[in-house]
């Protein structure tokens, strides 16, 4: 039924994604019983850019040495997360909110876009976000910015795991969706349900914005009516979809 | 005395006080006795945009299910407020700062602007701002985005009745002043005398911004001493105001 | 061994820090025992703007009116702060992370550039920042906006002493380098050291960022190991630098 | 069906919810579709005190002259909804979380007793919480703490409505349950079935809690499964429940 | 007319001040024109106790190692501050709200007893207050509990200067008043008029609890009315004051 | 050279560390590179408790369905790291700082008593403490309380693994101290240490008050001096240590 089959490219899915807006794939995230996917506070350090990729996480804590000590050296997780990125892939970084480092730069911003990565979404600080955005191109979203790298009061603990990420439970391999508004995490199994009604609640509000802007009352169209709904079926057919 | 006389048009008044800026109002505010009328925390979707209104209020708090049943559905007292608006209103809308679940979407806003309302202020969130500020064209303030609606961690308590409003107290009827910089309540019993006071401020300010760029110290013309007001005074009178 | 010889110009210094980006300069800090030297939460009123320039320091407090009685009238400090202000300075306000009250507007903002101010930094709120943005043209720097200037909620305590500002002690004569991404503190003593190493960082960091860009892995090149820095030297003498 | 007969006294209701923690009042409600009835912030003033009564409710706002005016003097609100208190009522006070000012002090809690009122309240601040303790001896719950009365900052905006409340809406008419742990709304068309199912509660959690006390793992009895639910009902029948 | 003559003692007016709730002298500094003198985040780490002294002020601000050079050690303004106090002095200190590091532990607090000190009042944290509670003896007022000394993170900048604590700017020589519910700021030339009109008025309120307590409803009493000021009076002259 | 031979019991070591405040560890870990070990938000939910014991960690996040239904159910986690509990271990929550749900209420408060474990300290909400406290008799340490269980807002991620608590970064094995003032993680290769360091710590730092309490300026005397030290060892040589 679906219009992605089996062999459907994970590239098709994402840029089918990448045209709904992070509101729509909240809503129907709502729907099916996920009201916590949403992240307001993840902001974007470019306008008008939009990203949807695959989320590889990271996890860092407040500093303590002996951590940094036994993991040979204080980069080592974030390293290995990066080179094991691919294309269509968004690094996930949970900082718990901690602010006091920046954890993404330029170099390492670089080398993830080299990879195929597509965006990162820190919740946490960036640093270097205008060479990022003009000099790298790499879409971004973070909490806050910081000039400093993080070793003097992050360490990393972990990578490939479940993260919090701004008030949301993010999973390896979540369907990260970000926009001039923030950013949502679409669990893997409902990615290409959310693209599919996605696209369709897309159309359809279109339609309805379109009758409101005529001078239709809200009470009548939206939420839509039978006869409104039937008003929108012919409206697709008229345009032969 | 007044330049508005008792025929006034609302038209007239709303567009004199949106020459004014939100500092100017509220600082002839503060010297009337309203230090709290200030909302520095309402942030606008767009650039650039100045908007006057009248109030027309609406309260929402933390959902309850029984609320939402007893008001035959969710969106009653929204539906309701929209509906009653008229030319030259400004919607406000109180969720008590809770950011979990946007208000007013384009569709809504579509409804707003094509019943003549000029803005909405929300301490809360809004939805799809991107569509509201490029395809609808209604100016809006709100303390941040939601990609969700509202119900599932809202619902409306009453509208038509005094809010809270990013810390200031609005009430039904009030003049709603926003711009870059936030948005200010102005009282209907203090709004000619603001819009008047406003705009010979605003005169005042320039010319003395004129006379410290031409190398003047503060110490003798700001605050104005005897001096500098007669030469205003002068100024005004070479001008033929 | 430096390039500022001991005749050198204050200006050729800020203009030398003023290429080092407010990142590069934070982290040569962590390196020299500060890690506590970066302001992130300062928001610039502009884009794109960069100042350097060196510490003028006002104090306010909550207002109290005998301490308003006391100073004759409630400005005298901050008048004072302001005519002192000589080319190069930048005005540092400290009001504890208030907002309830705007310190510098327009006109104020007109003053400090005729005198040679280069932005002003404050841990509280601007008045008219798109008249200052506009019209002055002064850079700044602040936490919030308000309209209303600073005598309602705030009093001035003293100036020309140690303050803190947005979780930093800044000193009086501390060079203030802000951008896009915050600000930072540095210690005169420390102002030579940190331009020339921030113009050194700021090209290996190009360099390596280049090198990334070109495919190679940041195990490698990022931190860079002795191979990469003799390629970097290499590149320099290439360049004839 | 129920033990509370038509007839039933609200005295003996309300003695009844006395006996439920706020903690098992607040599952129940998850349970029946309230996930967002607990006010974990409203701090006791006293240890020890359980209070259970019916919500009479107010709502303050930051204050502004013209509504002092208005309301012919800044206190009309307050003393009206004081003096509607009767047997087993509680007094909600919106203040939206600001604590600027004292709402309740001694005077006004000694009135509130002596009128049958079993508790305050208070999303906002207290005064005089010491005498209000040893000297009148009447149940608090309170954000915080202000010397100062209302006045300066606050002014009542309307009484006998719907208020926010910790984050809960609370409808005029819910019974309030608190105790050290913080403050329950109960709806009232769900007080009967949460105190019947309370007692049931606590008597079923007490048993659990001696099996695992006596050594019994968690996986088998707690959440109960078959086994240790009969187990639990032949205790009753033992009993004599 | 007043009850302290002209050399009255200064234990005599701390002794009388102490008598007075920190909420009577708020609501007296309040009609007298000062509505921000509250500090009602300054917790207690005993119960019950109360404290009436002078101020004494000293200012931290987060660490830089230049400050901590320059001073000769981290800890010269402390000892200075500390090594001043003389009988009824209070310790109150700056910083500004960070609570990472204690300022004052039990070793401190003897010293300060020692000298006369009867309490020290931290905007910031305080070390050992077990100690100090049970072991010293000395009341005080804190924000938080920090395990650190002040070293890692705070330095001091400045002694016996204008400081903001709790959001109320303290001048040396203030005297604080402070008990279970707070501190309150009172400026030196208001104490001896706060500290008779305090005693009046918890006088007066006792005699309105009293009406209150008996039945009468405060629409009458509260605030008094002619007839009951006269009944008051009465009361006075009976009780032969 | 350590009082502590090899075949130390485990008890003996938490025991010792058990007379050392969590302000002398905290310090001496400050001095060892750890300035970032003490939690100052851990609240107890009982007076006096001191606790010392090895950390078992679980780590929750915002609820997501997928995650509740992949677990089979959604306490699994809890249900094993409590079961894994053995003599001297405290069970470490995880939440984020996340409130929303109570983790651990009187029934597994018995359980984890029942086999061992010394304590519980959780960055979030704790259920029941009065009963806890009262009932169970086991030592907590919390964030907040909530009446609801955890289900609703939150769900397990893991166990056993590193956590953020507080803003400190705790490793499974990490000693856990615990008594008025809040909690601080003492990593196991520095835990022998720290107790030995510790009690010494406390009798220093007891001769050094009773010298302040004498009258000795802290000026000769703390930081203690040559001259001081030697005193102090005399002391000790006196009382045959």
């Amino acid at each position: 039924m679906s219009g992605f089959s089996t062999g459907q490219d994970d590239a098709e899915l994402r840029a089918t994604l990448t045209e709904v807006t992070t509101a729509t794939a909240t809503a129907l995230l709502v729907q099916r019983g996920y009201p916590n996917a949403y992240m307001s506070e993840a902001r974007p350090i470019q306008a008008g850019a939009r990203a949807c990729g695959r989320a590889v996480t990271i996890r860092f804590g407040p500093m303590r040495p002996d951590l940094a000590v036994r993991l040979e050296d204080r980069t080592a997780h974030m390293w290995q997360a990066i080179e094991s990125l691919s294309l269509g892939d968004v690094l996930v970084i949970d900082c718990g909110g901690d602010t006091r480092g920046g954890t993404v730069g330029d170099i390492l911003a670089a080398r993830i876009k080299r990879l195929g990565g597509v965006g990162v979404l820190i919740d946490g600080a960036i640093r270097d976000p205008a060479q990022i955005r003009e000099l790298v191109g790499l879409p971004a979203w973070a909490r806050g910015t910081h000039g400093s790298g993080y070793p003097p009061y992050l360490v990393s603990l972990d990578w490939g795991r479940p993260v919090r990420c701004f008030g949301v439970t993010v999973l390896p391999g979540d369907y990260i969706l970000a926009d001039d508004d923030g950013a949502v995490a679409i669990p893997a199994t409902l990615a290409v349900e959310v693209a599919e009604a996605g696209v369709e609640t897309e159309r359809k509000e279109t339609f309805i914005r379109g009758l409101v802007e005529e001078g239709e009352s809200i009470k009548d169209v939206y939420p839509p009516n039978e006869a409104t709904l039937r008003r929108y079926e012919a409206s697709k057919r008229e345009a032969g979809r």
